[in-house]
């Protein structure tokens, strides 16, 4: 049998094809893993390399040098150069290219896989996160900021050394306004956050929880467009990314160390993507919209029934997927 | 220089990065071809193995046998057997499975390309295709039709044998509902339909045109969401897909045969998705909404931005890709 279930945060539906689902570890990457050097003298990001890139933005530094580091993107898709001019001819608009894309060289070692950083390189990582956004949020020409980490070729990434990316634009996307509407109607209809009410009914159920903490918990969403697709709530109602603590930033590197080490064991070091969601920069926090991390291990391909409808299909049933995350096992050295 | 533009029929901005743009050639599939068979024992869609599907919904039948022929998928994801039941947890929605899901195999040769379809076989499909469309909205449970070809591996083809699929839904897909509204408030505004308006610009302008005749327009979108993403537009004003008439038929088989050749010889049979976007099934024709195809070369990779903004970065200068494709020669023989 198969269900359609409803995305409460994208108002969505979503088919979950049971009847075509492949086992649990059946969606575990088939890609051969490239050794990777722990250093690559072409490697932009490697130590010693360091003249290879735009100047420095910022580095966490300890005893032995640079732990993490932000730099300009050398490829940017956005840039700070470029003025805030529109376009009009016709029914065509257009905005310069102005903007900021950095990226976050999260690790000196070029071969590191994120599932491995140690418990204080993914809270320098997550530290340079909101200090970056802090900063890159008193730019009034700045309306969203988007940070994202892509793992592995499927996941389009071009450099293998570890590294997220910071791009932030001009104009508030589409999408982003389409939910803060969706979650704001639900606000006005039954005043509490979604999110939170979400989180709520999914800790009662249980089923779906890969794992729960004092301050953040991860789950796989009832309407997850993937098999695997993964969000990571903090437990406490903030709207924006910067709103993020000391304490919590421990909390999230635990969270993200066991969720991706269970990625890592039970789907063979999948590639996948990671995105923080945060609310449009000029807004001020507000109860209705909650921050969140999302990750989705490509698994599968879209095609086109997603194109034609923006409706995805599920192979796997949610609390399948969520199960199997919570009964791998990490080896104790990992 | 980069800059964003806006899609007009999605109001979302897309960024059109050309200082990390490749040559148009580079954007070639990589992807080895691995020869296929003109028949294979294992294929349910092969000649002689008709016994391997369900019981045949319909065919187009020529003196050696069937031309065309439509099954229900094997693996549905959705059933027309399931009940058009709702069942409400919380704020937990879901619907049983309830649709149509057929495959048409559009040919008899295992490994026929659809690039290489004769203009009467192209014919044939958009044929079953319209009557597909015509008889399954019959059924006043179902709200959407989507009609889609995935081609290659990295499109989402599991079975090599060249077929496309229909699947109907028991919702209108959010996406679909946010796209008439977007065309509406067009039409409230301007008094004319937003489809129309744009090829009309795009005429004019020629340089995202690809092939233009008296029935149809194949173009390269101004706000194209990646490389060689196309749309083909019929020119006069539908809102539904099965208003195609006899006449219209023939000429979108020459488009889809002319383009997809200009594909295949420019980027060496790249992986694609293409898809019928359509007026969902119970609203009567009306002045705003226009049918048309999309097509989307699997060309790169969608990866964290998209994923947390909904916004997409295409690499390439739709200018160059559609001056690339109308400068693509086809062979004589093709």
């Amino acid at each position: 049998m198969t269900e359609l279930r409803h995305n409460i945060l994208t108002r969505e539906w979503v088919i979950i094809a049971t009847e075509r689902a492949k086992r649990p570890h059946e969606f575990a990457s088939q890609v051969p893993e490239t050794p990777s050097p722990i250093f690559l003298e072409s490697c932009p990001f490697c130590v010693g390399n360091e003249h290879l890139t735009l100047p420095e933005v910022m580095s966490v530094r300890g005893e032995n040098g640079w732990k993490v580091r932000v730099v300009p993107n050398k490829f940017p898709a956005l840039t700070p150069t470029n003025e805030h001019a529109s376009k009009v001819s016709g029914i065509k608009r257009s905005i310069q290219g102005f903007g900021v894309h950095e990226v976050v060289v999260e690790n000196p070692v070029h071969n590191k896989i994120p599932a491995f950083y140690s418990q204080s390189e993914w809270e320098d990582t997550l530290f340079v996160y909101r200090q970056r956004f802090e900063m890159i949020r008193k730019d009034k020409r700045i309306q969203a900021i988007v940070i994202f980490q892509n793992h592995g070729a499927l996941a389009g990434t071009s450099v293998a050394h570890p590294h997220s990316q910071i791009l932030a634009t001009p104009v508030i996307p589409g999408q982003v306004r389409q939910r803060m509407e969706i979650a704001l109607r639900h606000y006005d209809e039954y005043s509490e956050c979604v999110f939170c009410r979400t989180m709520e009914e999914e800790l009662a159920e249980k089923e779906r929880i890969i794992m729960d903490t004092g301050l953040f918990t991860t789950l796989i969403p009832y309407a997850a467009l993937s098999p695997f697709h993964t969000w990571i709530f903090p437990k406490t109602h903030q709207s924006s990314f910067d709103q993020i603590t000391d304490t919590q930033i421990t909390d999230l590197a635990l969270h993200l160390r066991h969720y991706l080490q269970k990625l890592f064991y039970g789907l063979k070091n999948p590639a996948y993507n990671f995105t923080i969601r945060s609310i449009p920069t000029h807004e001020p926090p507000n109860e209705y919209l909650h921050w969140y991390l999302t990750i989705v291990p490509r698994v599968n391909v879209t095609a086109g029934f997603e194109l034609g409808s923006g409706m995805f299909i599920n192979t796997a049933l949610p609390e399948d997927s969520a199960r199997y995350l919570r009964e791998v096992s990490i080896p104790d050295a990992g």
